[in-house]
């Protein structure tokens, strides 16, 4: 561990909590207030913090690379943990980019007149509180915290031990957009401690926060939906299947499996599982076992797919419930599209789910059956994600269905109320 | 106790519980893809079943009012549980109406195409399976039960011990109308047990329950809320207020206020505190108390309120955080608008909350800034009622601000899903 200004004593956890979340419900009123411009003044004033401050922000993350190394940590760990220039001016550039976003709050989902003349409108409002609970990328401290700030919420963010250093001086930043601004710093809380004992605090402070996002692995996952008693907004696996249907253009699925599963592996939309009608089986998969083994990945299949290609390893019933996140796939041949639907809904995630096909009625009847957040029909599953959606900058894709599901951008991050305006009108 | 099929034994009972939470799973994904017309005739058939079956209900009832009876209930409460002739028309003729409403399933939310041709819509599909937990009003089997099989979700109902006979009664009838339109039986179940220990177990099922609704008083919603391992939508208090600003009109005052609270005292949406400026209450008070106390209300009030009429009783602390549901009124006279805002966001429940003025400014300032679910200016809150905003039927007005906030009808029971449609792209 680092030298951290740790508060080890589990009364003073409580009251520091009680603290932040009070201040933050207090900074959540104004912030739901607060015009649009006011909060895009923030979000670009902390961009130009990120830049002014840059040497300052890469000499806290050296800190938590060298503790980080001193740890034995891994590769791809440290690759997530790492700020340079390139990514600090990315960060910046994704602040601005949310202030460009068209702001949800006080938008008019629906409005309806009543025969009685009562004139109703249903208008998007903050949600309030949102506390947000990651791992090893910094970088999420600007996301989170930039994503909250526009949508009128105000936030407490608890970063991953390894990235404390770096994390707290995206989040001065951050501060000092919102000072800049006039809006109450409260607005953008950062837990100043690593014990895991704030996060048991944050969990049930339903007083003060409104909803938990956890972004990390299943163990942060489930300890969040074991703990907490404020509704979350939860992203589990995303155990990603492509289902290649009889009607399949050759063509079309080389290129869109090879993407799905090799462009980037460790994203949540990445392919896992491919199943091919066994009636095309023999006709496709030569092609697409030579362009995935070529480009590095390791292949686990049933015996049919191994009778195929002998470079095909044995997948293991463990294997169809795997969310790898590394260059492996697991194939499995199958009878029919309702083997396929009846395999996904066994072990699938309800995350991302496609099926390729020229048969549209069969594109239809997949996207109808599968219940995953997103369906799609002859494209890459990695469109996965929010920005591709066109919907910006996301905090997660939410595979639960209640409030949010798929992509949670700033719309998601809204609730909203009916406003009823009458000329004296009583209830018969 | 009544005599009841009781299972005492906690292994039972979870036994029980898994069994119900498996067929209630295969029920709703089977229901989910159910057309609008098989829905709606089993919804036309329960309608017919209930009234051909109206002696068997009748005697069920007259079981439970007896065994009520015998525990020395409140008049109210057996008023509550009373089922008639007219009573089980009503009901009925509910499930006729909800089958009139239109299907929110299949509805595309939204729809819009990406530079690279994706075609991307938001669908709305069903949650899946709704554990509702009920009190004394036997009637709720059929509203509950009919809400959730029109919006594609199978449901687990548990309704209160002293509605037993009752509710099984009309739970019979359900059953015949899925049972005509060959839905599955086990798309609306019923718990067979009153033991409480069937509660925790519904409370902690999330492998098979979805979203968990409680109707009832304070302490069901308190134990739901601690207990509960799956989302709530939750139903608190309605503490309603009405706040009089200066340039309200003194006819539409009168009228509002005295249909607000005396209409009916014990729906949600029944005024409990009102709030008058102080520059206006000389002149508009007077009236407004001889409105109510001559419709048989008592007032409660502060000291200005009481030096205006000696029949109005002094208000304590406890007052401004009672919902009555009751002919009792709690008047508090403030200097500005902005204290009755913080007078409502101090002691209300963020339910409904309303203004009167012909200052459009004004009401626009309050409706922005009162965080309730609805807010109304110049109407009697006795309009917040989905039937009322035309929404058809309601489970309950939610007062979270999570997925559903303020009325839940058939559209607040869904969920939605993403449906991609591609031309064979892969993302750069």
């Amino acid at each position: 561990m680092t030298a951290q200004p740790q508060i080890s004593n589990s009364d003073d956890i409580a009251r520091m909590m009680e603290e932040l979340g009070r201040g933050a419900r207090k900074a959540a009123n104004e912030l739901s207030l607060a015009p649009t411009e006011t909060k895009n003044k923030a979000l670009r004033e902390a961009a130009n913090a990120l830049r002014a401050r840059k040497d300052e922000i890469m000499s806290a993350n050296a800190k938590d690379m060298t503790a980080a190394s001193g740890k034995g940590i891994s590769a791809a760990l440290l690759d997530r943990l790492e700020l340079n220039e390139a990514r600090i001016e990315s960060m910046a550039a994704g602040l601005e980019a949310i202030a460009d976003l068209r702001d949800p709050v006080g938008e008019i989902i629906a409005e309806w007149d009543r025969p009685n003349g009562l004139q109703i409108s249903r208008v998007r409002v903050p949600l309030g509180v949102i506390g947000i609970i990651y791992e090893s990328r910094p970088n999420v401290t600007a996301d989170a915290g930039s994503l909250c700030l526009k949508s009128g919420n105000a936030c407490i963010l608890r970063g991953g031990s390894e990235s404390y250093h770096s994390s707290r001086a995206i989040w001065s930043c951050l501060q000092d957009g919102l000072a800049a601004a006039d809006l109450p710093v409260e607005a953008i809380q950062m837990i100043p401690t690593t014990d895991r004992a704030a996060v048991g605090e944050l969990l049930t402070m339903s007083n003060y926060v409104d909803v938990i996002v956890p972004r990390g692995g299943r163990n942060l996952i489930e300890r969040v939906q074991k703990e907490s008693r404020i509704p979350v907004f939860s992203h589990l696996d995303g155990l990603v299947h492509i289902y290649i249907d009889e009607k399949a253009d050759p063509a079309k699925t080389r290129d869109i499996v090879l993407n799905s599963k090799m462009r980037r592996v460790s994203i949540c939309g990445a392919l896992e599982t491919l199943l091919v009608n066994r009636a095309v089986a023999k006709d496709l998969l030569p092609a697409i076992l030579d362009d995935l083994i070529g480009a590095g990945c390791e292949v686990r299949g049933d015996a049919d797919v191994q009778a195929l290609d002998s470079r095909v390893v044995a997948a293991t019933e463990e294997d169809w419930h795997t969310e790898y996140l590394e260059p492996i796939l697991s194939i499995r041949i199958v009878d029919d599209m309702a083997t396929a639907i009846n395999h996904i809904e066994t072990y699938g995630s309800h995350h991302t789910d496609c099926i390729i096909t020229e048969n549209d009625a069969a594109a239809a009847e997949f996207m109808r059956k599968v219940d995953s957040a997103i369906v799609l029909h002859n494209a890459s599953t990695q469109f996965a994600d929010g920005g591709e959606f066109g919907m910006g900058a996301e905090i997660g894709i939410s595979t639960g269905k209640m409030h949010a599901r798929g992509p949670v951008g700033v719309e998601q991050l809204t609730s909203f109320k009916y406003i009823v305006k009458g000329t004296g009108q009583t209830r018969p």
